[in-house]
């Protein structure tokens, strides 16, 4: 089934642009134009640019409310307006705890006094503006002062859990000691408090990226003994955004919750260490040794607790509201003025943020000076370009998520598309995104060049997938005519466009050669980025030749350049997921049960050894997805149906009136693949196929009402999902019969 | 095919026994008398007793050529002597090198001295008796004296040099830095030397036997940081026993090679040392970083030099030839007396050897006792049994080498089978050996109780294969009559009557549960065993019964159990995996060619980092399997016959004489599988199922000379070899016809 629909993408790809050798979107003549374009916009991108925006954007600690990130903000604005955009600074005002007292000590069976500090180094020029740099801290971390014996907990997911509970180990009363990595970090202080812990410690263990991945900095790019993570703990699966605003802009008069009633707060105090103030804590554990996956890389031996290690944690915050500058530039479309493609990414840091954000915001910065280049020619593109920098993402994606639910209404009507670059290094194209644009970046990809392998950074990722991939991504490098694109979860600003509002969106990158272990410490500076990240910048230049295509085709396209017969194929296979994912669990719920059933366990486990058989589970039942079955049958039949008509016609050939609404019906189909009611528990997230995953953050659930009701073994739940999903897929096709119809009317 | 034969199994053992309750080899009454023989022998068994001769075996330094050993020796004798056996001591004139000069220095960057000492512990009271104690060292390392730049290799084997090339690293003129484990450690240097490396250290890395393991000693069970695993490095898998006798018994006046022609001496100087000393010259090397499974868990990053770390490497021996002491005791058999069924284990350790050899040893004598105790009620074995205290094992198993090959002729007509006992500890039950006897292994480990759970061994193994097994264990755990020996390759004092003589053998022992992280340690000690390993000899004891019973029943039994079957099946499964791994490697070598070919690793690998494509491989032909699976069809046909002629005839009821004759041609088959010409390029191993590998050392590979041609890309030799093993399974085939005819003229 796959590689027919495969067939499809390409018929599809040829029909609307008339011509195997026509840009999707474009007529002959308009594909000319158009590659006459990019060629004139590529010859304004200097990497030079790029290393003096970076140099001075990370010259100081800019986090949200800094007096440096403010000037940022107008710096950015300064150089948009330079090159001929409307530029505004959009404020809000956001909750933003900062530390008032950090204290950990461990009070058992030895005295330990953690530094909780970043040692300046001598390699790196900024590490030591300790005046501006905020101290190492988890935001949103509730305060606290509590002592207990410390439980170790792997990274502190659920499975880590079931596996505590089979050597009858409770967290509860206890410090838990987790380690950063397994799923987004806010995750692990939620799931602690929800088993009944009154406090969490995450540490970046070496194993993850520290001397097991390569050299330490200053010697190498990874991370050394005292540096920290940063990071928001906010409860960001549930939403993200100013914790007091959900749903609403955080303008100054917003009817805001209040603090004790936010419920996107910790429920107990977190704070994150390095690995040397990590080790004496976890060499003073005792209990049984860990099981060997939970193991990281320190010279001990890894044990669970609890104690005899005692901890004593205390944490106050400066429960602040602080202003937050969003920077908006505008190019007005000369077509369709209303119909906008959103470029943004962050501006802020948690310190000086050389890599994060700065490498994707430089990239941009050039693509918008190109931009203005080419509309100093004369040229205007046919759509409004809207170029953000966020402010405040790291806190949990405040100014993007306060600006679009601020102007959801006129974003749901306008936007076409969201594109997103958090964070470039070098190596490989990583895209992430709606698969209704996975054709497009395809196109695109297959145009850029490699700087240093000389082949198109499409050719280099399909390569990478042919040496690297599972099995099935092997396969289809070599037979799949398109890369796939990987579905988005959460992790950046594109989260409020694509999974609250329904805005196609994309997420891309270089990555891959790097040596990227200084995430959200002082040493993400410029020192390191241009040692050991992409040090003469053509990896960003690379990014902005990259996302500036995808933003001028989504721009001057006369169709635009969505294509469904691969975001069905996609959609299709996640359905299949889903269905084997069910009989996988079934199957594994009968095996264990039976070898628990029959006292397996019991005769293999060391009788000498706290752990015990895992608990038996209820048996899973048999879920229909006869719905969601045919609603996609039903899908490719329109999809098929849609091409054939659009082979018959010459849509450029249309009237201006015409293909403004055909562009519209187009770009509000990702619009109908959300719900209002939104996901259970968590009606924020409405997209009904990508969300964060409730209890990973960052990863991505597909098809998420229906899978995470299975995972969870909510299996009533899965049911009422299944019916669901299949009525959000139904309605997505029966918009595409409408622009069928529409189109076989003209 | 597979299942159907193990059918087979059932119906065999059901015709030779006569009835499904009686056992393989005995009929009704015979099958009575000896579960009342054995439970009598059980009652003999005492913890105290294996508890008291360990403690007395291991309280003194006991190694090849020590005044302690010889006391051992005699301590066993007269325990023999003192059950009843004839008993007396064997001596053979051995080559043993003791070391006279050690030497490791780092000379750059930084100049560090290696310790090379265990120092004595206060929870050991054993580890600190230094006058005895063999230093830290590699027997039959030549000497040497070089100065060069350090290479990591890993473990230093084949693969790990592909890898090394990629890097453009080659080892030629320096000094390799391996760590243990990844095959047997003779191997080492012997593919180092083949690279051109001029020297050679062999460390613990602590992620294969030290913390990442747990507690280390004497917190817990595995290595500490000064802790060093001494060893032979002899190229064993040429010949293993005394360097200068090959294939002769190193008596007095045995025609010896001179030293400088020993072909299984290092070619290049070898040392062991701790992690603690191992550390300082890894955490100096430069170059580039390891590829991440050669990783341990040391805290730094692995790097893979060359240099800038240098060492200075000067080692000289002592090359004695000393006295070897063989305890030989005999139980002669009533009825055939030239039938031998030989049961043995070494006596000499590296250093102390609480578990290696004394917790296997002290089982045996258990056992031996036993056998006594029977005797002296008025009992006598049918068959002669034979009980062997092997010295020099440790060196590269001298004393059963030179033993059997002393006595090849008497041998190849009399021994039945040998059983072994080389390592004790707890949990699981771990057979290895002839698949002629796994039927028998089968029905004993049913009879013994496992001394912790309560049901018997063969149910908690077979519960370990159904948890923790590969996916094809699994479902044979339930789905197969039998539980699966392994095949053997070597490591111990079955080799000699397995792999030069033919003589069917099992190796058996408890693991699983200890903490065994001493090995060739000084700290492999009574004071570890009793905290660590098998503290109260439950398991001990339940050794001595399973071995016991084995030796039992081998011994005593009207018509041998050894069941052909069986055997077939899993020869049946090595042509298949034979045929498959030829498919496999054509399949990944027109890959990877093509991969090559394409340019695709180049379009992957960092044009910055110094690693390369691998090199293409010449393409691998198809390769006729024919005459291996012509013969073995042939061998299942004369299975299923033999089967039913013994089905037609009561076998107990015939005479003396014609049961020898039979009971003969039963343990004659194993002869069969040999092939006088040898192994190609290792003569000595004669055995065409089971070798040790030629680049694994103690790992087995089955129908070696097959296997290793194409493992090693010899065309044209697995044609000529799969010819030889052809002839091997055709001429097992024919014996066993022949049998089946003597018993249809009965």
């Amino acid at each position: 089934m796959r590689y027919q629909i495969s067939t499809l993408v390409i018929l599809l790809l040829i029909s609307i642009s008339g011509s195997a050798d026509n840009l999707l979107g474009f007529d002959a003549a308009g594909s000319e134009a158009h590659r006459k374009l990019v060629n004139q916009f590529d010859t304004y991108l200097r990497p030079e640019d790029l290393r003096k925006w970076m140099q001075h954007l990370s010259a100081r600690p800019n986090h949200l409310g800094s007096a440096y990130g403010k000037q940022n903000a107008e710096y950015i604005a300064e150089h948009y307006r330079s090159w001929g955009f409307e530029t505004e600074i959009e404020t809000y005002h956001v909750l933003f705890p900062t530390p008032r007292l950090r204290l950990l000590e461990m009070v058992a069976p030895v005295r330990f006094k953690a530094s909780l500090e970043e040692p300046a180094l001598a390699e790196d020029a900024t590490s030591g503006q300790k005046d501006e740099q905020l101290p190492t801290y988890n935001a949103y971390s509730i305060d606290g002062d509590v002592t207990a014996e410390l439980v170790y907990v792997n990274y502190g997911i659920p499975e880590d859990y079931e596996e505590l509970e089979r050597y009858g180990i409770s967290v509860e009363g206890k410090i838990v000691l987790a380690r950063y990595y397994g799923s987004w970090r806010g995750i692990k202080p939620k799931v602690a408090a929800e088993k009944g812990a009154i406090g969490t410690i995450l540490f970046s263990d070496p194993a993850d990226d520290g001397f097991t991945r390569g050299d330490t900095y200053p010697d190498g790019g990874f991370r050394s003994s005292k540096s920290v993570q940063r990071g928001s703990v906010m409860d960001m699966p549930l939403y993200p955004g100013d914790p007091l605003t959900p749903g609403i802009g955080a303008t100054k008069k917003a009817k805001r919750l209040k603090l004790e009633n936010a419920p996107t707060l910790t429920r107990i105090p977190v704070l994150p260490i390095s690995y040397a103030d990590a080790k004496p804590l976890l060499a003073a554990l005792g209990g049984p040794l860990a099981p060997a996956k939970w193991r990281g890389a320190l010279e001990i031996p890894y044990h669970l607790g609890p104690g005899p290690a005692k901890v004593h944690l205390k944490l106050a915050f400066n429960w602040d509201t602080v202003e937050l500058h969003n920077v908006i530039a505008r190019m007005k479309g000369s077509e369709y003025p209303d119909q906008w493609v959103i470029r943004g990414n962050h501006k802020d840091a948690w310190v000086n943020g050389a890599a994060d954000p700065m490498s994707g915001m430089v990239a941009m910065m050039a693509e918008a000076k190109a931009i203005g280049a080419l509309a100093s020619t004369g040229w205007r593109p046919k759509r409004t370009i809207v170029y953000a920098a966020w402010d405040g993402e790291e806190q949990g994606l405040l100014g993007s998520t306060e600006w679009a639910e601020h102007h959801a209404k006129e974003l749901k009507k306008k936007a076409v598309a969201y594109i997103n670059t958090d964070m470039n290094s070098n190596g490989f194209l990583r895209v992430g995104g709606s698969h209704v644009l996975e054709q497009l970046v395809n196109e695109v990809a297959s145009d850029v060049k490699d700087p240093q392998v000389g082949v198109s950074v499409l050719a280099r990722a399909k390569a990478f997938a042919q040496i690297n991939g599972t099995d099935k991504q092997k396969l289809e490098a070599t037979e799949r005519p398109n890369l796939r694109i990987a579905p988005l979860g959460s992790g950046s600003d594109y989260t409020v466009f694509l999974q609250h509002l329904g805005i196609a969106s994309l997420n891309l990158g270089f990555a891959g050669e790097g040596e990227y272990g200084v995430y959200h410490s002082a040493y993400d500076s410029f020192d390191h980025y241009i040692r050991f990240m992409d040090k003469d910048f053509r990896y960003g230049v690379t990014l902005a030749k990259t996302a500036g295509r995808l933003t001028l085709r989504l721009a001057d396209a006369e169709i635009l350049p969505f294509e469904f017969a691969g975001f069905a194929d996609n959609l299709g296979s996640y359905i299949e997921e889903i269905e084997a994912l069910t009989n996988t669990l079934r199957k594994d719920t009968q095996e264990m049960n039976l070898l628990i059933d029959q006292g397996v366990f019991t005769l293999v486990i060391n009788p000498n050894k706290p752990v015990k058989a895992p608990k038996k589970k209820d048996q899973v039942p048999h879920i229909s997805f006869v719905g969601m079955k045919n609603a996609f049958a039903e899908l490719q039949l329109t999809v098929s149906d849609l091409q054939q008509l659009i082979n018959a016609k010459n849509l450029s050939k249309l009237s201006k009136r015409q293909r403004k609404k055909i562009n519209q019906m187009i770009y509000q189909t990702e619009r109908k693949l959300t719900n209002d009611r939104g996901l259970p528990r968590r009606s924020w997230y409405t997209h009904y196929i990508y969300a964060p995953g409730f209890y990973t953050g960052y990863g991505v659930k597909t098809l998420p009402g229906v899978r995470e009701a299975i995972e969870q073994r909510k299996w009533a739940e899965a049911i009422e999902q299944e019916a669901i999903t299949a009525q959000v897929i139904n309605n997505y096709a029966l918009h595409l019969k409408k622009l069928a119809d529409y189109i076989k009317e003209l």
